[in-house]
């Protein structure tokens, strides 16, 4: 079985799954005891914070543990969207674009950025969207579905030029542990997920400047300095520690690693069958093609009757049971070539052999399709 | 090793970890995607909600899985408590109680019933406190700091007498699992926990009245029927499913048999030492005593020295750093006693032998302290 679909999910990394074991079964106390056993455990949690953090931020920032980057978005969007206005892009995932409309049916005035062809935010339009009004800015670090990276340090400083009083945040879930990246002071809340680079579902975070004073968005306990209550999922956080500390052990390795396969993918599929929509200098994690007058999803079933898994698109958007994605229509695309777009995404576990075996699978079912339907 | 603080926390049970062990690292797909193995996936959601819901309700209720119980209380009480006032109770667990006061922040008056001695609430003023403005009324199952039974299904028809159109809550963590129960039309929302009966931390549930219509509190994805977005903790929700299954299998001998270990404890204990706070017909899941002229946090860290974990009240309420617990303050017990409040919570998991030793040692460490104090 080939697994290209870990932009959906990945599968939990083995030798951290070895590491966190003990926090499954043996060390099982609740982190706010007071006992030691469980003052061990909130020791422990705190490290987890710490070096999850030091992935990608410095002192200045930080770190509020979620149940999910969903989580970590909708606590951005409500606890900082204000009256007044809050600017964000037709390309983001639907945790900021769903919250987003929701804020708008409050009463919220909500502007959305139109895409550039590769999905990247069109950075100018944003520009003139943000006005002195402005309470929150959210623009995704990498688009889901087509894997272009928006430059959300410098979106980030160019709406603070703007309006200083403006929040800026980035849904960082596909880019976290993916891209070699550190915050700028100009970033005030940045969403991740343990899920997407080997840990577990059910953690993520929110990471937030540490002078940004935020509302929660789940009172109870105090849990997580009394910004997300509910007891800590111990077991997950520290699988979120150990995966993001190895994907960031080697980030520039994996990169290179995912990087070849991206491109090996790229060059075996057949360019009569294929389009390209990933821009090219996009994360190399994502490639997203469309397959013009075939039906994404009934290659997606060929391919997997076959032990390739491939995906279609973002997995949450299957939920909505739409046709065509809104992401992929945003980026000026064909409603023929949206029908038949695919997502291959890939970890540093794949190898170049599965990539190539991918490939010329995905190529004869493509043809064979299309002879059938001619 | 004596773990007497099951309220705060339960062992993952093994025979579940067994079970679910799949869903940790082979079965590891985004359950959104449309390929057969996250189909599969799907299936297997659906059979666990709906495993989990007959434990204690039929049809006419749906379930809602959430990341943990406090996240269930927090959708109920800000998307059913609207203007007009909610009513809730002093005895509540800190996710209901924190929400209820930050609804009061934002506007909506707030009605804080008053306790009976032993921690249930009093049902003649809460009678009294539901109006025709009143929303929503939220009312703990089983306390988590005494243990005492509300009669939720009786509270929840006299609230709809009074006032139909009110919205009726309950939490039911302490509750799921260890009581003999089955929810009564009456209840729209009833909130769940997995890891207090053998399942995971990370896992609960919004258990709702199927024809209540509530709106989402994380949107995105659209998972959980559009309720609850964010990738499922597949692995937490099996764990979840298995717990729930095995604890309603026999519940009422599990219930019989922390019923003994409760009354063996309390037959150990000595009663010049020790005053009872739980009722006689509480939970016998929970019995908490209080422990006059000792502080409670001393001998939870000299028991802890001897092998012996007991809580002092909620895990959850030592991130507030208050010296007293208010639920207990709300029963009337004076500040010498509740200084010196403990928490000993059961499983069956326990046995008898652990539970006399315990008693024992407790009652050696209270004597000790109180003749090095006097």
């Amino acid at each position: 079985m080939i697994y290209l679909d870990n932009a959906a999910t990945t599968r939990p990394d083995k030798e951290c799954l070895e590491k966190a074991n003990q926090f499954l079964y043996d060390n099982y106390y609740n982190p706010s005891a007071l006992y030691a056993e469980g003052y061990n455990l909130h020791l422990n949690l705190k490290q987890a914070r710490k070096n999850i953090l030091s992935c990608i931020a410095d002192d200045g920032f930080d770190l509020v543990i979620t149940s999910c980057g969903t989580e970590a978005d909708n606590h951005a969007l409500f606890c900082a969207g204000k009256r007044g206005n809050v600017v964000t892009t037709m390309g983001e995932h639907s945790a900021v674009y769903n919250a987003a409309n929701e804020l708008k049916q409050r009463g919220i005035e909500v502007r959305f950025v139109p895409l550039n062809a590769d999905g990247s935010v069109n950075a100018e339009k944003l520009s003139e969207l943000v006005d002195s009004k402005t309470s929150l800015v959210s623009v995704i670090h990498v688009n889901n579905e087509t894997g272009a990276i928006n430059d959300i340090n410098a979106i980030a400083r160019m709406v603070k030029a703007k309006n200083k009083n403006a929040l800026f945040h980035a849904d960082g879930v596909q880019a976290f542990g993916k891209i070699s990246f550190r915050l700028d002071k100009c970033v005030d809340l940045y969403s991740i997920s343990a899920h997407k680079i080997g840990g577990m579902k059910g953690t993520g975070a929110l990471i937030k400047r540490k002078s940004l004073v935020l509302k929660p968005y789940i009172y109870g306990g105090g849990q997580e300095s009394g910004l997300r209550s509910g007891t800590e999922n111990v077991f997950g956080i520290k699988m979120f520690e150990f995966a993001a500390l190895k994907r960031y052990s080697d980030i520039k390795k994996y990169f290179e690693q995912v990087k070849n396969l991206h491109n090996a993918m790229w060059n075996e599929l057949d360019k009569s069958l294929f389009t390209r929509i990933s821009p090219e200098n996009g994360s190399p994690y994502i490639l997203t093609v469309g397959a013009e007058g075939v039906r994404g999803e009934t290659i997606l079933h060929e391919a997997d009757d076959l032990g390739i898994i491939i995906g279609t698109g973002s997995a949450c958007s299957s939920n909505e049971k739409k046709r065509y994605s809104r992401v992929i229509l945003s980026c000026g695309i064909s409603e023929n070539i949206a029908d038949g777009i695919l997502r291959l995404s890939f970890s540093p576990e794949n190898t170049l052999e599965e990539v190539i075996e991918a490939a010329k699978i995905l190529n004869k079912l493509v043809k064979n399709r299309k002879d059938i339907m001619a």
